[in-house]
């Protein structure tokens, strides 16, 4: 909190490093482009935010880090988007509905005000594509930038990791391979659709699906594919003391011309990409019209891409009838 | 999520990197020392945290890092510790009760998971030292360590920053100095008393204490001195458009033995430390009987410094009168 006329004075130009602005001024950047506050218990800026409240609270954070998340030529606006939308997944996997955000910036003090306010923007154009609202948060100095989003939803029926059984189906919302194409492009400088870009760049998250399919109360595992297909089978059938065979790979047909194109093996690009945000699910066989029919009332088509067996694992059974193993191998932290 | 059996083979070392034990078996050990999830409607390690909740939800989050908060001499437990009781102490000002936590750990893969395990020790004994519950969160690997702690609480009559007015007293919980002192000998390798180095490595919040003056329904702003004294003044004189002016500052004896002793400025670690976790807040004259009451039943003074006046800024008066203006200077990031 600094004197007003300092603040007026003071020109934020989107050249000047953090460093020379400081924690005040962007606080009030931030605040300014905050909504209304009226139905707040606490004002906007307080210690902390506070709402009237009742019912199932759903709570889910997850930090979106520079050097990790970030290739060289993402934007920073497509870095608070996704920041956001990495969290709004999760709460879509488990069928709830988000409602507050608490961002948490961990800023470098190099880095400009312009991508700065380019990161701000793409982290509150997240929340209003999907109708939710920022709260508030903290503000850090950090040798990279960090980017924690807590998310805090209501729920309804709830679906867990662990409730895949034998003999249920197993299912996805869309298709999988375009990220990890987009990445390929954007690591490597190599021209690609926009429209495979756009699935890494600015992904959208399957919220009202989710919803949909805890509606039907017939899904009994759920979990949302940031780390990549391959590693959200093997956590349903772990959570679940069940292994899961694969008779079809949902491959994108996009990626697979990316993949003939650029001699990269498709299957590793399905099972591998990760933070295509599409959800992976189980339910009962008896159940599929109605999970279909659910799915397609928010315009999205229902995947079928395998069964829950007894056992252990994950398997690729091919169309000859030949089974193999599906290596667990998700994008794991810490190992290189 | 690894095979079971190469949890069970693998020996966490405390010597070993998290480079070499991986994300999965971080997580394992995470999971294992968070208590029973019985109520939760969602199994511990899912993708979001869900229960039951009604009332005035009050949440706030604090981020933790390495190189700004952690001076190299301070224990990992410690530094767990702190990051939990930070954004406690947002909660305690505002005269909250703390429940839940989520924890996004951004760790180093060169860090010894004996090193990881004393920060998360840290963070599981704050929790239950302040009875709190560790619900979920994130791992990410990070190029320094990053411990962003989100507070999900509930409130009955909260207190903002912003309600002083004019001819009210201004009171803090505690005497100040102490963490500035303990700061110096650690960053100096000087040798300290314990009672001060302690104010700093482990600090107590003032939960009991906010929760005692919201209670009393007399208590028209409080704010935690997490930025300093000065600051924290500053905060609530901006938010409620008035001036502050301080009669007595509340310095701790052993802080002044300490700066005598090496030669430190007193009043410039008394307003200036930062990191106490006391409160600092303001009331109506006539009710500082009670105030004091409230606060001697959870066992601690209530210390009068000044009061509410028209006007801007922040004011020391000194014995004999004078007047000086306190300098606008708390621990602000980006700026050097």
């Amino acid at each position: 909190m600094v004197c007003k006329d300092a603040i007026k004075a003071f020109d934020m130009k989107r050249e000047a490093r953090l460093s020379e602005i400081g924690e005040g001024l962007l606080l009030k950047h931030i605040l300014d482009t905050l909504g209304d506050s009226g139905d707040l218990l606490l004002p906007k800026g307080d210690d902390a935010a506070a709402l009237e409240f009742g019912g199932r609270l759903v709570m889910a954070v997850d930090m979106f880090v520079e050097k990790t998340d970030k290739p060289a030529s993402m934007g920073w606006r497509y870095a608070g988007y996704k920041a956001v939308a990495a969290v709004l997944s999760d709460i879509a996997a488990k069928g709830a509905e988000p409602r507050y955000l608490l961002t948490s910036l961990g800023l470098r003090g190099d880095m400009l005000f312009g991508e700065f306010e380019e990161l701000w923007s793409g982290i509150l154009e997240c929340s209003r594509d999907y109708g939710v609202r920022v709260l508030g948060g903290d503000l850090s100095e950090t040798g990279e930038v960090v980017v924690d989003v807590t998310c805090i939803g209501v729920g309804g029926n709830l679906i867990p990791r662990g409730g895949a059984r034998v003999g249920e189906l197993v299912a996805v919302t869309g298709a999988f391979g375009d990220t990890g194409a987009a990445l390929h492009a954007l690591l490597n400088n190599i021209e690609a659709e926009e429209d495979i870009l756009m699935r890494f760049l600015k992904p959208r998250t399957r919220l009202r699906e989710g919803r949909a399919l805890a509606e039907t109360g017939l899904v009994s595992a759920c979990i949302d594919s940031s780390d990549g297909l391959a590693a959200s089978l093997y956590h349903i059938a772990e959570a679940s003391n069940v292994a899961i065979v694969v008779h079809k790979l949902p491959v994108s047909g996009k990626a697979g011309e990316y993949a003939e194109e650029h001699n990269l093996d498709l299957k590793e690009l399905v099972l591998y990409s990760g933070e295509e945000y599409e959800l992976v699910f189980t339910f009962s066989r008896d159940g599929v019209d109605r999970v279909r029919e659910a799915l397609e009332k928010v315009g999205c088509g229902l995947y079928v891409i395998g069964e829950v067996a007894e056992g252990r694992g994950v398997y690729l059974v091919d169309e000859e009838g030949g089974v193999e193993d599906i290596r667990f191998k998700g994008f794991e932290h810490f190992r290189a």
